[in-house]
């Protein structure tokens, strides 16, 4: 938990630490310590490595393209070489590299190299109950010397209340240990499969995170399409702007208690990387704290993930 | 949970306290605290700032008209301005600006400048399950220095027995600890649309809140309406006046045990100010206690906002 | 839990006492509480007022027909008037009158001046779930110094397993603390709606109470209707007297262990006075052990209530 | 739950309790303490008397035509009149008659006078629900002294699953306190009605309590009726005989652990006493330890009822 | 729990033991004494004996075809005399030998004499509900001196996630416990009967259960069909080699973290031996751990069982 001393703790990130008024010192020394961590070390901003793919999608569809990945190792490895922010991902695959990508400071703490965030919850899809099943506890996080928990909820989905107060509990516990806690809020069930990604929908999502007392929040990259639902009209009574990329990153943010708290996206499926280096440039833009990048970085040769990585890294370093 | 030492103690507040017969010491100075708060300290009347709407209609239907309220520290120094009795929202809201806007009299506790309320459960229009999640605990609410918990139930709910069995059990943690317990108690499922406000449904929504326990309840104004359902007939035959709001506002604080414990009214979609203002005369001359006043706080600009609120606390003064 | 030292413990009540063979002494003196209480101390009779009414009909169907009993403490201040041998109510109830009807005999405990029941369940009419929520604890009770708590169970509902085993978990704990245990059970789902009160039904319903552990038992007063179950056939078959009122109350008598465990009786919507009486005579000539009187009590003026309910107990002590 | 010390432990009871190699020297004693007591003390063969009745059937169907069995204390005294091994039955009626029928050996610990059983769950004839609602627990049990707990399974039930847990629950509980635990293995659901007694489901029930560590067993009396289901075709191909009586006691003894787990059976509705001496026969040739007599028992005048038990204890002590 | 000190830790041993790297020092013991337990100590092999068969299928299917089967004991010398590396059964199965079939080495703790595994569910052929019954707990796997626990998830059915939180909350106390915990992950419910064994679904749940935390995972021996579901297209797009069974338990073994995770086979209903050898030797060439050889193993005379287990485990020593 404890980041590298040699590193000097920026203003920007003493001001986003700031920004967590009811945490203990703690909690605060283990989110400095992501955004102390890895090649963003002190910018702000961070890249954090998911491998819940498995889980998600099965282990063919997530790693047959680039068969290393099989191994947990190498994400643990990717992550550390590529300077990651920090490693997230569910029991199992955190289990398996622990003392290999672990120092050993003392003759009782292992230490991971990267911070490491439990993924707490998965859905697969073999099952199309649109929930998911607790796979990580807070005890086990505590165990492996984790920095994080992760957290699905899916608002809109006729079972969100139950998931949020999964959320609830193991933030809570989480908390009184010190660790910081991620929420993912992936909106669906109640909308059209194109309004999950709609700026509307996702704005929502966001600020539920928030409020649920989320330190970090993953939502995907909003489109500007407006899911036909309550909080629609305002959006255009009000001029709220949706037009670009940057815009909605700016309303996300804004909506997640006005910059209060870190907000980092994803994009989904993988799409040919200029596309991809305008998305993280319009997420620099619009004030996003970063990005997780799951199949972009592990779904390529590792030389060329590495690459890309380095790219994404460098437009949030300027 | 201190009041300020300087006030005194009015005969109208501790004659209200006096209703509290059951209460822990501790209980009794945190509602002292509260009628002791703000420009309304002393008359035995209150109004509270509650800002869930965030949960309840989103982010964006919430603040775009206003835009400065996405931040939260917004609604802390709105309420703080405005001479408000109390601060009322969820776990993410109070967590955002504890530290900003608590005073520090010692080096372990933190005293926040406004008396606090945890609304601990809260629902979302995403989701259309006639039900909350718990958001908050009892635990969050004293790590926050809250002065009170807040919780919703929905009588004639399909989930309302379950409701009630966990405000049961939020409240007798609360109550241990000293805490305020305020219930918001909103009908609907089993009646007609118009039949929530309805003032045969709001005097039961009332009465039950009252023997759940609560030591503030919140209803919204009812109309004249009545229901017709097995309540509806007594109106008639008994004579119940109810043919104005100063009635109908007499009618629910007799339910409430007579008197004998604190019910706050609120009014739902903005109206106009003049209609909102007969509201809050016909709230004081049927010996209601107050008002929970959200959106005509915070969707407007916020010197209108402070004016506005600054003209409701006058009538409660008088 | 004391009861008056100076009245002498009578042999009906030590005989009636000495049916409970399993109890802590504790709960002994709080159930010899209960019986040397009130007009009829010492008659092993008992008269229970019970105000849930409000929750179970709503506010004002109960009390706008005499508006002094939407206050709480009309309801204390009657049962103590009119000697009832204790009073039964839900949580708020209880609450907001506890210190006004108690006696501070030394400087840590108050005694209620009338023997408390806390009603730990409860259903309402907005609701038309076959279920009750509980909204009172043991907990509660102890901190009320209440002498037994109560519970209702709905033989043939759907939930009825549930109810049972929450009224289980409710009883282990309440022996534990030495209270006395009050079982309403009260048929209604898969019979008929003359088959609630048909005499094999009731009779089975006490009996059920019976084997929960429940100290004080209470049903409706039973009909010469046999609902066409299988428990019909051995009422003709085995010739059971069920003609006269007496019969019947003789034979849930019997029902419920043979006289060894006290069974109350409700008689449901108030009918004349005179009707009322036969119906109380028919109890006491049959082996009852009294009466729950609601709405007979508080619906109506106050001097009429007593007046009736003293020609009431005047047919027990006889 | 110390046997007549008089008595000598017999080398037959010796070899039955080392059947229980994974047991605690407090559960082995009250086995032990079973099989010492009644007329059978000793046989290594038992009949238990079970008095849930009142909740399966109403308390008139099982009552009424012998009006004494009304008293819990008739059963009671009936149990130890007959000589009976144990006693078992729901919370209530142990209760009701544990200090009458308990030596008082020194200052602190009742001794009931016969082994108890506390049957821990029951279903009633006014639900219409497969399932049983638990109506007592390890700890009544602990606090009535009783030598074991008893738990009913529906196998082939939609909630056979749940049920199974219940019993697990129970059943560590149990042994951790030395109790002695008593499976009712019913199956109902799935098959036919004839199917429900049939040699290859009785078969499956019995092996099924055996797995979940039960440590007497209670089925029915199995028919030669086979079940159409997965589990029929190999009786006949692999010739498993269940002609007559004897051979389905054989073979349901087999099932459970081959002869290493205690199983008693009943018979169910009352038939004449030639047929039931008949099952008795069959049951001690067959290797059967016992039986489960009930409405045999109280549903006669007493004075037949200790007949006919000394009838049947006379064949299994031949 | 002790291995045979006489045995010397073999280098394969040390490097699967190594993949453990979250593990206890307690938890790789009971591991290390599985692997150099029966006639495969020290290979990196193991075969274990499951006897949940009585459960699964009924005592009759399981065990008339042999009946000397119908004895617990008879498991236990089967799994001794046949050099089996570790014994998996039921609660009831493994107390009912577990003095016979231990060493007593002190006079306080019992050692079996091969290592035990609890299995702590099951289901059942009555009942048609897609889930199981916890039939066992971690508490009961330490009184026994088990090695581990087993459980069974079943990823596809609509229990899936409840069986996974159950499977979670059992492995982090059995982890506590130092434990080794099996899980059998059988897919069925979503998918065609042909997919519960396509290789895309099996890779699917051996993954599943590697994230679940589980340190040996038993699945079906899977075919080459190809479940047409989103994981189909890959196996086709990325060539990935599945025609021989060899190639098939390959890639199971890259699902279950590249081979990090002993994995064990079973073949499901009997076939003849010399396709069970071409399976073994398939299992060995694709790098497979071992084998769980239920019915194989106890549905023919012993003898002839011995005979057939020796001829496996040559094929896996060699």
């Amino acid at each position: 938990m404890n980041t590298n001393l040699n590193d000097k703790i920026t203003d920007i990130v003493k001001s986003i630490i700031k920004n967590y008024e009811s945490d203990s010192s703690k909690t605060k020394r283990n989110l400095q310590h992501i955004l102390m961590s890895g090649n963003l070390a002190g910018t702000g901003k961070l890249v954090i490595l998911p491998v819940d793919q498995g889980f998600e999608h099965g282990p063919d569809r997530s790693f047959s393209i680039n068969p290393d990945a099989y191994d947990p190792h190498y994400h643990y490895q990717l992550a550390i070489d590529a300077g990651m922010s920090a490693y997230a991902a569910p029991l199992g695959m955190l289990e398996s590299g622990i003392e290999s990508f672990s120092t050993r400071e003392n003759h009782i703490h292992h230490t991971p190299i990267i911070p490491l965030i439990l993924k707490c919850n998965s859905a697969n899809s073999l099952s199309k109950v649109p929930n998911q099943a607790i796979t990580g506890s807070v005890k086990d996080a505590v165990r492996l010397n984790c920095s994080g928990v992760g957290f699905t909820i899916y608002p809109g989905s006729e079972n969100i209340y139950e998931m949020m107060e999964e959320a609830r509990e193991i933030f809570e516990e989480a908390k009184e240990h010190g660790l910081v806690c991620v929420l993912w809020s992936y909106p669906r069930g109640s909308m059209s499969k194109e309004g999950e990604t709609a700026i509307n929908v996702v704005s929502y999502a966001a600020h539920m995170a928030a409020l649920c007392g989320a330190h970090i929040i993953k939502v995907k990259l909003p489109t500007k399409f407006l899911e036909p639902d309550s909080t629609k009209d305002v959006f255009i009574k009000n001029n709220i702007p949706i037009d670009t990329l940057t815009d909605r990153v700016k309303h996300i943010i804004k909506s997640a208690f006005n910059g209060r708290r870190i907000v980092v996206f994803s994009g989904g499926a993988a799409k040919n990387d200029g596309e991809l280096m305008e998305e993280i440039k319009a997420i620099k833009n619009g004030g996003g704290f970063g990005s997780i990048i799951g199949r972009n970085s592990f779904q390529r040769p590792k030389e060329k993930a590495l690459k890309l990585l380095k790219e994404i890294m460098d437009i949030y370093k300027k």
